[in-house]
């Protein structure tokens, strides 16, 4: 690293936005990809950034990458830290450029339905400011209240509606990107409407690689006047899957379709009594807390594949959660024309409750995982997605590949009309951390290597990252190669996130 | 042109499917962008391709493409000729590589939603081929009976249905595309879902730049159940946007709404007496069909500027017309929240007829034109898009910027929740040919620079080809680099299509 090149950060971004301290250089060493965690478990220490800037404006953005475009110094973005994959890890050292500052909602129009919002801004504060004017993004991913606009782009987010309102990618219609020549540049508006090559979706998802996004302009939408909430019991995966995609494929637009699987059902409960996800519930039987359980759990860790094969063995029935909105209407047409599909497969009414325990609870997923850790387990979630007549293939491969290195469950989400995401949530343990994280990578590898025989594509909303890297030239094939040919016009010094996306083999 | 190339394409595809004939290569000289009609008329020779050839396989396309490469010798992707842009034109010789013989549906998964289709397959056909099964692709752009798969792709094309069914940029799943250095590849299967970069939405737009489309997978939908039309009588264009703007924004998803505007409007009649759209009614007056109107209005034509000042004091109202479908809960609903919409500006409701009379003629418009020019006018249309908030300023920003030109009339259609296209008409004349061909790209480049001063967006479906080249690059701004970076790495011998896309200035 350039011995000038802090005090010439400083002169960039003011001295007290960079940071060279050992805590915040531990700080952002990791992201909440649960390997990081098995390593600390392990004992490896993480590689550290040499710096952190916190740029206040585009400009000053521009001029951190100018800067250490020209010293040749790696960069990672990094918006809030709440990515499970690793793609913000500083695992080449180099500078991190938090965005956070950059926070402005810079214009809110709600006759064009848009608005363009800096990628610093946080997912709940944004949109509590929208509902003030009634409006929504209609992006809600579990991680909302410790994401960033800027990080659901750069990793192709999905929110828990994105069956009605779709992905983060389906709501962008231009972008202000930094790239890595250190020249701030727009994404021409194009989308839905122009001719040529959209550009907007060559920078969604490149996770840093290709320029930092510094504010984009997104759709937003009236707040919906009504919601319709519901819960099914239907008698099994194909039975609910059916009902799934009738709705999507007949051109509704519910807001949420969520399928748990038997296991998951179970972990759940179907009395509405949900109350943060399966993780919780493994925490709770980790720690005994559930009337003793937690060391028969300990032990079924340690015994996945008996415990699968008891799995296979549960009662078929599975609960689906609805959440039809828009107008009251739309939202009782929609709640209607599930239930007609629902009866029509003998899945049984369980009435709102349901649906309103897992709104009321729907982003406390993603702040239970450390209890399992605390317990002596890992855990850790992998979602991929494929057309509905490769769904129930994938899930029982993914299931069947993992099954000997994990306990696996899973829930089926984000239903489009062309087909849907599996999420599955797998949990185990192991003598030492070093057996654990063994298991961790092993269960990981034939999850991805499962999902790409099928066909499926290997990430729904999570982004590659570190930990589906190893998969990524496979699943881009010859693409790669215009992957690197952008590259090397956008970053000609390779310093924007180098490494990921395309890595080398991993894992 | 290398002397035994045509030797070697006959070796590849096989003699009866090579052609170096005169009447085919003035045949395929030019497609339907008027401007090429206008040449003929002043007498300038169009340049002609030295050879068609007719791939039956995407390999025999590769072996083209490999065959051409090695020869530097360009070449032009062809479907079915309905461009009006120019984008076919051989305007630097080579070889025109026609897609027709590679139509077959390869697969209908009913279950999936989704087929996978060659490129040369025609619109139509393939429409009633997805009919018989129950289907439906949802796309059903005015040119469906004599354009094609491919066509659509390599454009970003719309169909009239796109407020429902999307363009075709958002039905596509993944494409087999022959890249110039005459590989077949695949591109990898993302939109909706996965990480990293969406290839697709490159390939998709670029116009046969990057390269040559031999076949997709597309999204389908179940046909309709039912259909609700409706006329509604507005009493200006502003207030016939507001009831657009509510619907697409209220999260509905009716399949059509489009307005006239008001010379448009007394050109359609409100009586449902719609036959042919606009052009057949000036082919009508020019030709003294209409009661001895025709010198009137030929007149007329020469003096745009006294005609479109007394357009601008016709009455205001305009008709809109609309068709929901879906179930026949969702048709109705969509229908009556219109009608909501509607009665609050104060529309009157014309009933089901406006709506089925311009269901009826919905594909005669493309075949209406030539009469203009028979007539001694010329003739062309002229689609850009814009956010709501902008609709109306680029409306009276382009009328004004061509009306010294032009007779200019305009329609309002493929409305979406963040804004919606205008499709002008525009007619004119002149004294001889090359005065005709001075207007006609006077009023061109009026309209594109009008349209880019309002932010607007220069094209909704029709694409760049030639006639938009010029203002391309302003469009696309920096991103024309990437581009030529993505260029350079997939057609490295620069012979898919050169010149068009990014071209130089022009017209």
């Amino acid at each position: 690293m350039p011995s000038d090149l802090i005090a010439g950060l400083c002169a960039d971004v003011g001295e007290t936005h960079v940071s060279t301290t050992p805590p915040d250089r531990v700080a952002y060493s990791r992201d909440l990809w649960p390997r990081c965690q098995l390593n600390r478990l392990v004992g490896d220490a993480p590689k550290l950034p040499e710096a952190i800037v916190w740029p206040g404006s585009p400009e000053e953005v521009a001029a951190v990458v100018r800067r250490c475009a020209a010293g040749r110094v790696p960069i990672v973005p990094f918006g809030a830290g709440s990515g499970v994959c690793g793609a913000t890890l500083p695992d080449r050292g180099g500078v991190v450029v938090d965005l956070k500052r950059l926070k402005a909602i810079r214009r809110i129009d709600a006759e064009a339905g848009e608005i363009e919002v800096e990628a610093g801004a946080m997912g709940e504060l944004l949109e509590r400011r929208l509902e003030h004017r009634g409006l929504t993004l209609g992006h809600f991913p579990s991680s909302i209240l410790c994401s960033t606009v800027g990080g659901w782009l750069a990793g192709r987010s999905a929110g828990q509606c994105s069956s009605r309102y779709g992905k983060i990618e389906d709501m962008v219609l231009d972008m202000e990107v930094v790239t890595g020549d250190g020249v701030l540049r727009r994404t021409p508006r194009v989308g839905a409407i122009t001719s040529g090559p959209d550009w907007n979706q060559i920078i969604v998802g490149s996770e840093g690689t290709l320029g930092i996004i510094t504010s984009a302009t997104l759709r937003v939408h009236p707040v919906p006047a009504a919601r319709a909430f519901r819960g099914w019991l239907a008698p099994d995966v194909h039975a609910a899957l059916e009902v799934m995609r009738e709705t999507m494929q007949a051109g509704l637009r519910p807001a949420v379709l969520r399928m748990y699987d038997p296991l998951d059902t179970a972990m759940v409960g179907t009395e509405g009594s949900k109350s943060g996800g399966p993780s919780s519930k493994l925490k709770e039987l980790l720690k005994g807390g559930a009337g003793g359980k937690g060391t028969v759990l300990r032990l079924a860790l340690g015994h996945p594949r008996i415990v699968n094969a008891l799995i296979e063995r549960m009662p078929p029935k599975v609960l689906l959660v609805t959440m039809a909105e828009g107008s009251a209407a739309e939202a009782k047409a929609t709640d209607d024309a599930i239930a007609r599909a629902a009866l029509r497969v003998g899945a049984r009414d369980l009435g709102e409750e349901p649906g309103r325990a897992w709104f009321a609870h729907r982003y406390d997923v993603s702040y239970k995982q450390s209890g399992v850790y605390e317990g002596g387990g890992f855990v850790d979630t992998f979602e991929v997605a494929t057309t509905w007549a490769r769904l129930r293939g994938l899930y029982a491969a993914v299931r069947k590949a993992v099954s000997r290195h994990v306990v696996v469950m899973a829930h089926f989400s984000h239903a489009y009309p062309g087909g849907c995401s599996i999420y599955f949530t797998f949990a185990g343990s192991g003598r030492d951390p070093a057996e654990m994280r063994r298991r961790y990578d092993a269960a990981w590898r034939a999850g991805l290597d499962a999902a790409q025989a099928q066909g499926a594509v290997i990430a729904h909303h999570h982004g590659a990252g570190l930990s589906r890297a190893s998969h990524m030239p496979s699943e881009h094939g010859e693409a790669r190669r215009w992957f690197l040919a952008l590259k090397a016009s956008l970053d000609p010094a390779g310093v924007l996130n180098p490494g990921k996306l395309f890595a080398e083999g991993r894992g």
